[in-house]
């Protein structure tokens, strides 16, 4: 009673929204892709850095090169995912804030001339976005396998570079009839919230 | 056309939602936040983690600790906002994982032994469940202004401990009438998005 969300909304994107590990056949099309990041975009980052980049792991080069640095755990989804995306934090994402942040262009050099700073402020945004990402997912009807299970020096070294760091990477597709296992529990709002 | 997500949502969610830094005087309920809470809990974290914690700044001499140790431009929106919310992260997440992986309670020793192990772990696991939370917020109606412009090491031994590492503190109410701004650009889906 206390959300103004559609409550179908709410399931879709929460409750009965799962992590998927066992998809059919049907492909996920970039124009999926694309009106997932054309929403999922709005979600709100620091100085609007933008730092989230996403690999489309679609040929079956890339998908060859990638599963073996997974952890063996992850090696079968991945490799039959109808779509794998490896999120990434763009540790440059200062070169882009004067066209991101215009009334305020120096920010770049004031708060960001530092890596480390950038670094760890790459690395908070990103993961905003990998979750506006997962939740946009959903929102297409899809469901997302994310996996922090791999090897991420070498994903950094077979499809990044020095300047991107891998997040996770995810499984997208539609959920197959054997997909189903019981919801895991939760921790109580009152484990996680104190109020002062 | 992509999308299976109710375009009002949409708009609710990423589309008209925006960072609010001005707000109207009616309270946010913990009725509200337990209501968020219990939705957005069901965002997928690495092994069911669970690292978020939430500090709800509630009293007159809480907010009078907090205040200074923001960034002078966000000090008189954390002021004055209805109810501001510390996001931090449970470094000692691992102690909760026999109840949150029940089938596989050898995961709190097999890969969270050590600590600087979890330190990663939690940070990024919180930042997804903080950007939930946001979405939460947004879901029952209320905007959020997410803030990272604070002394990270003050806020930290004033409203929590060594094991809790703050991530951002959230303002959150009703935007006021005078608190509408452009929309800043995002990255086009180019930017962000290669194919492999």
């Amino acid at each position: 009673m206390s959300l103004v969300l559609d409550p179908h909304a709410q399931d879709l994107l929460f409750r009965e929204a799962r992590t998927i590990s066992a998809f059919t056949d049907e492909p996920v099309t970039d124009e999926q892709v694309q009106a997932i990041y054309d929403l999922v975009k709005f979600g709100p980052t620091a100085f609007n850095q933008n730092p989230l980049r996403v690999i489309l792991v679609r040929s079956a080069e890339a998908r060859a090169r990638l599963v073996p640095h997974m952890m063996e755990g992850n090696q079968a989804k991945t490799a039959t995912a109808p779509l794998v995306a490896i999120l990434a934090a763009d540790n440059e994402f200062h070169e882009e804030l004067p066209q991101l942040l215009p009334h305020f262009p120096q920010a770049k050099d004031a708060f960001f001339a530092e890596r480390p700073v950038r670094e760890n402020s790459a690395s908070l945004n990103a993961s905003l976005q990998a979750a506006y990402f997962i939740v946009g997912v959903r929102a297409a009807g899809l469901a997302a396998g994310p996996m922090s299970g791999f090897d991420y020096a070498a994903v950094q070294k077979e499809f990044l570079d020095a300047d991107h760091t891998p997040l996770m990477i995810v499984n997208i597709g539609r959920p197959s009839a054997d997909a189903e296992f019981p919801r895991l529990p939760r921790l109580a709002y009152d484990d996680v919230v104190t109020t002062v």
